[in-house]
């Protein structure tokens, strides 16, 4: 029988969940509807039928459930007020289902963290003690590995690079709060900044002619693949701001790489060239010209069911990884 | 045989060492010059003697030696280039060192780790996981403490948030760069303060009398509790500053408790207040109401030995210490 690890990414409006051993290969995976379940019992139910027959016909073994989720609290098991889910208050999902799985390590985290964990047993992690994995999607999460454990802090909540202040009187975060990073960093705030400079300046730009709505961080992509002198500058801030907050952020935990996930780290140089550039000409000297920035190691269409089972791996079954 | 370690801490003037138990208690202490040995071994030979002459008629067995130096670097058992010592270039501080003491451990950290572990071990840390100490003396330095561990990072540099960047067209910096936080929150950033508010108003104050280099904290101590309105208005924005750098980096580790030490922590709620509220007001939502800010909990006068002493007996020695 082959150990596996489940791996589970609850996400807004789905969560998918796959089963991999600790080589990265998969024996499976699924997905189940996240809105449509505003009970969360029957969303607990429905996602244990699915895992199990997934999982009947093949010869595994499963090691532990690894679970990805919005604003979890690793320590507690919990899924607390997060926004996007059906599901309010304070959510204790690890004690709930572990009625479907009494006997085996059912561990909770959040995206970010998750991602951290991926790329160090699967990624560009692999033997790495101490790095950053910075995820940009409509918002920007971070997880910190330090002295080859993640980052956790006192309530499970350390590793919000998304809401340092980068400009206490900059733009309004969700958060409440004004000028976090990820106004500036991410699907949303290179949006932002574009729509800052199509008012600011006067040069010709496709993206005129698409609402606030409609437009992504692929077009601002595709406009600057073209030459687009805004979707450029926009590419270049975000970089900019990215470069400075992770100079700040390696005067703290003094990583030996950071490693860029997401949709936005898919435009590549137009992102990794201005963020490296200012991340090195930030840097107190002692720092310099050691820091690597790169792109994640792990493939991105598995990349969370990889996060959530490595959770199981690193805590549960460190003997069966390949380093 | 009382079991004991042996704390040194090297400043640039002098170096002091003592002997304590793991319950803080002291079996005698000295000093010996550090600037008057340009040569590193006439200074380690002299440095081991006087221990040695120290310990040798107590009832007493040492279990290692813990070193405090400015840019000690942990793994290496080196000092880098510190600026204010006497030795330049790298130092392999311990591997010199060992021929004097060869059986028992010795580890060099940086006086803010050290002082991180003195406040783990004999302070208000006790029973913490995830906390930082900032010492505010001439420069700021910081250790951070998470999951129970010191962090060092790659390359044992981690917790240099005295050079967080706070304004990148600041106050020029020792380190070469612009606004970083030390440049406002220090002895010295707060008579930078000070004498930028001297330049810019026109309310009499005391301190017009006093060139720059007469100036010191404590004066502008004495002026706040006259009342003096530039002197108070200088700790109010020192407070702002350091509350501001602390609200990001608790994002990052995500503390339980944040411990002020040194000279500027002894200026009580001149500092501590506008700090707290900064601290406060910039917080994440979720962490509101649940960062501690406290004083050290460390004896002052003898904190560099309990600090260096704590290397040894959070590596060593654990199963001593009175939790």
């Amino acid at each position: 029988m082959k150990k596996v690890a489940i791996g589970i990414d609850i996400g807004g409006t789905n969560t998918a969940f796959g089963v991999v051993d600790a080589a990265g290969n998969g024996y499976g995976q699924g997905r189940i509807s996240t809105a449509g379940y505003p009970n969360i019992d029957d969303f607990q139910h429905d996602l244990a039928l699915a895992i199990s027959e997934l999982i009947q016909d093949e010869e595994v073994e499963p090691v532990g459930i690894g679970i990805g989720a919005p604003n979890a609290d690793f320590y507690r098991g919990t899924i607390v007020d997060a926004p996007n889910l059906p599901w309010k208050g304070t959510v204790p999902f690890v004690e709930k289902f572990r009625r479907f799985f009494p006997s085996r390590p059912i561990r909770i985290t959040n995206d970010a963290n998750a991602a951290a964990l991926g790329e160090m047993i699967y990624g560009g992690a692999r033997g790495m003690q101490n790095f950053i994995v910075v995820t940009l999607g409509t918002g920007l999460g971070s997880g910190f590995v330090t002295g080859g454990e993640l980052l956790l802090g006192h309530s499970g909540f350390a590793g919000e690079l998304g809401h340092v202040t980068v400009d206490p009187t900059g733009r309004m975060c969700g958060c409440g709060r004004r000028g976090c990073l990820e106004t500036c960093v991410s699907a949303t705030g290179i949006k932002r900044t574009l729509f800052q400079l199509l008012a600011d300046r006067t040069e010709s730009s496709e993206l005129r002619d698409i609402s606030y709505h409609e437009l992504t961080a692929e077009l601002i992509f595709c406009a600057a693949e073209k030459g687009d002198p805004l979707a450029l500058e926009a590419f270049a801030y975000t970089g900019e701001q990215l470069g400075r907050a992770l100079a700040n952020a390696v005067l703290i935990t003094d990583p030996e790489a950071i490693f860029l996930f997401g949709g936005l780290a898919r435009a590549g140089k137009y992102i990794f060239e201005p963020t490296g550039r200012h991340l090195e000409a930030n840097l107190l000297p002692a720092f310099r010209g050691k820091i690597k920035l790169l792109p994640s190691g792990v493939p991105e269409g598995n990349a969370a069911i990889l996060g959530t089972a490595a959770l199981i791996w690193h805590r549960d079954g460190a003997d069966l990884i390949e380093r």
